[in-house]
């Protein structure tokens, strides 16, 4: 359990690799999880990873052949026959198989799937591989435990004990009519403690909530989630029961998708990682850079338009970088609660409540800050008390507008079908920093006229 | 299934309520989950919720209060007795009581676990009631379903469906000696195809995860992503089996520890929602603005340094808030792929690497957007070539620089134990604008000499 992969055990391993002995690698492996050793095989050489995938068995490889980064596994991949991989896929349940065998090239997929042995396991995978990955299709698995409405639960059971071979773990028994539409289910339970002689009519509970293959799989996560599901049955049109999903895919889903808005609202589009190259690091990171550029040329241009200004108060430019900074950061906290509500769906009451609320809230803040900053900046900066105070008049009113923005933008997006994480990042600094700008000297221009 | 809660829905159920139609509101009910209840609950008043909660029997009664937002919850809690709670206790598991038991006042607490009927059931709660909720053992349960080595599958059976009655869903059926330590497992595959003349001892597996009572929440969900299990034993100080944790309690760990990052990313400290109250949301955002607030005096201070510029490249201090910007967001990016790195365990290679990389991507990036800068500006903004060629140069060392104290302030924070996504948040934004404006005037006093 408490096994963590140290850089002395993978020393040693390519120690035992590089002197090509198998039998101690072998034991040294054998206790390790799967997810350990694909850890490890992603801090070797390509050789040496392949190395080690050659003398484990099969059992144990295919686990690791999907817990292993996209890179890696793609680089072992290659080294593979067709009918090696098909033996892993054998190995996998088929939503796993699925995935490792849509991420191979066109001619190699076809190559694999007609190498495996098991030809419903084959037919399984070439019917899951038709789903898009981000829908309850191409998140479930074909392995399931289904019986008739008709039978008695003796039929039942002795069916199960077959269904149950290919079946990992067993989640739910489904229940279906003759034809194959889902009708209920039993539970585990029902089954441990019903007597054998019932029928199943009588004892399945006819209310099971179920997703359609359609159905996107962040949404299929929402509904997991909140009715605490283990797993969910999936029908087709015509609400034939043709899969189901556990609760492990959906536990990658929701990480999957926390990751991807904290990077939206960092400003990273793409799902890249620290690992990947720096190609693939610059085109997630780039765009974003641009369009914060371009609205610097904005702020350039409004700071321009006041340069009457520089001779009467030069001091009010320095303060611009301190007016933006506040209008940046107050924006994306209003966003950042927005744009959790909206995901977690705890957003609840009018849009003009709401406007009240923001309001209040930023006026409180901001009296406090501008507070701070008359005394702070007489003392420690020096400045004299109506600059002061027009600063901080301009500061009161650019935290208000900005927690607007915050809150207003991401409701938008929403609205209109567009990832409201989109909102948190440099798109809601950025605007944030344009009417920050232009509100501090309009409201420092009339205080001080210049 | 498709299910959504509708404005009309409730206001059909508060007219039922103002009616006092107790039968009709318990049958338009009757078809919905407890977790829509729970959400409806939340959109009624205090009275109305409860009348609500009233007429529904304590089956489902017990499954909303767990789902309930904490206030609405709290309020409900205020209105029942003792008595009652104990029965809303009676039908949840005992984590779950032990939860809701863990929010009532002190007294209150000692009065509500006398009135529990079933003595085993409040024992069990009573002793989860002891463990910190961050832990496993304050994420465990006590229902589980274990068997002694010594059996056979016979004796095991049968004792596992007394057991069953109590235990919602069995998820794996643990092995242990006669002291009650931890042996391994057997899996339900196991039960549904093996004969029951088969000893437990040639059967069960002895290699099970688990964890120890004091491991934190975070570790446990790591470990239960990492190794896909639903469901893992918790062991005490003496590796005796102790409780379980099931995966759907991970899901929530996993769910508000990203929220959590997301939120101490955009400057909001503590976990708050959008609903909760001002004063808590101000409480959680003011600290980071009065951060970024001294911050930017410190940028006034800078600027001030420069003040001999003015008279000559005034131009120049209209670059600022656009320099500043930028530094922002080239450090958010940096380290909010650093932090994910670190929290998803996937940072490999020497920070040396690391280093030389975060570089080259800057300086890749940093190029691409100096020449659009020297280009926009002066066809744009009319500024001279030097001035921005100069501005150019410095937009480079600055975005350097701040992506390197993008990546290295995470993970220097991660060293020290301080959670890294603090780094992320206003910190990272104030400490690169102060950086980043005495850079660019500093290179520009250097080029341009003033």
């Amino acid at each position: 359990m408490e096994f963590k992969v140290s850089k002395d055990f993978v020393a040693q391993i390519e120690q035992y690799v590089e002197e090509n002995r198998e039998k101690e690698l072998q034991n040294l492996l054998d206790d390790i999880h799967y997810a350990d050793i694909a850890e490890i095989m992603g801090e070797l050489s390509d050789s040496e990873a392949t190395y080690i995938f050659h003398i484990l068995d099969s059992e144990k490889t295919a686990e690791i052949l999907l817990e292993l980064d996209e890179e890696v596994r793609e680089k072992i991949l290659k080294e593979l026959s067709s009918k090696e991989i098909a033996e892993e896929l054998d190995e996998l349940s088929t939503d796993d198989a699925a995935d490792i065998i849509a991420e191979l090239p066109q001619d190699r997929k076809e190559e694999v799937i007609s190498e495996i042995n098991d030809v419903e396991h084959a037919k399984d995978i070439v019917d899951l591989l038709r789903y898009d990955e981000d829908t309850a299709g191409g998140l479930m698995g074909k392995e399931l435990v289904k019986v008739n409405e008709n039978w008695n639960v003796l039929t039942c059971v002795k069916e199960m004990r077959e269904q149950a071979v290919n079946v990992q773990r067993v989640h739910s028994i489904y229940v279906i009519d003759d034809e194959n539409r889902l009708k209920g289910r039993l539970s585990l339970k029902d089954l441990l403690t019903t007597s054998t002689k019932t029928p199943v009519s009588d004892v399945y509970i006819p209310k099971v909530d179920y997703v359609k293959v359609n159905t996107p799989g962040v949404e299929v996560a929402r509904i997991m989630q909140r009715y605490d599901l283990e797993a969910i049955p999936v029908v087709d049109e015509l609400g034939r029961l043709v899969g189901r999903i556990t609760i492990d895919d959906i536990v990658d889903v929701i990480k999957e998708e926390a990751d991807k808005d904290y990077q939206l609202a960092a400003g990273i589009s793409q799902d890249v990682e620290a690992d990947d190259s720096i190609l693939d690091l610059s085109r997630a990171r780039l765009p974003w850079l641009v369009l914060a550029l371009l609205g610097g040329f904005i702020t350039v241009k409004v700071l321009g338009l006041f340069e009457t200004a520089m001779d009467v108060h030069k001091e009010l430019f320095y303060f611009t970088p301190l007016i933006a900074a506040m209008a940046g950061n107050v924006g994306v906290q209003s966003s950042a609660i927005i744009v959790q509500g909206l995901a977690n769906n705890t957003l609840s009451g009018s849009l003009w409540k709401r406007l009240i609320k923001e309001v209040s809230l930023s006026l409180l803040n901001s009296s406090i800050l501008a507070v701070i900053l008359i005394v702070g900046s007489h003392f420690l900066l020096g400045v004299t008390y109506d600059v002061g105070l027009t600063v901080s008049i301009s500061l009161i009113s650019v935290i208000v507008i900005a927690s607007l923005i915050g809150t207003f933008v991401p409701i938008l997006l929403n609205k209109f079908g567009i990832d409201p994480a989109l909102a948190t990042g440099p798109f809601i600094t950025t605007s944030n920093d344009i009417c920050g700008i232009l509100i501090y000297f309009s409201i420092a221009k009339m205080i001080l006229g210049f």
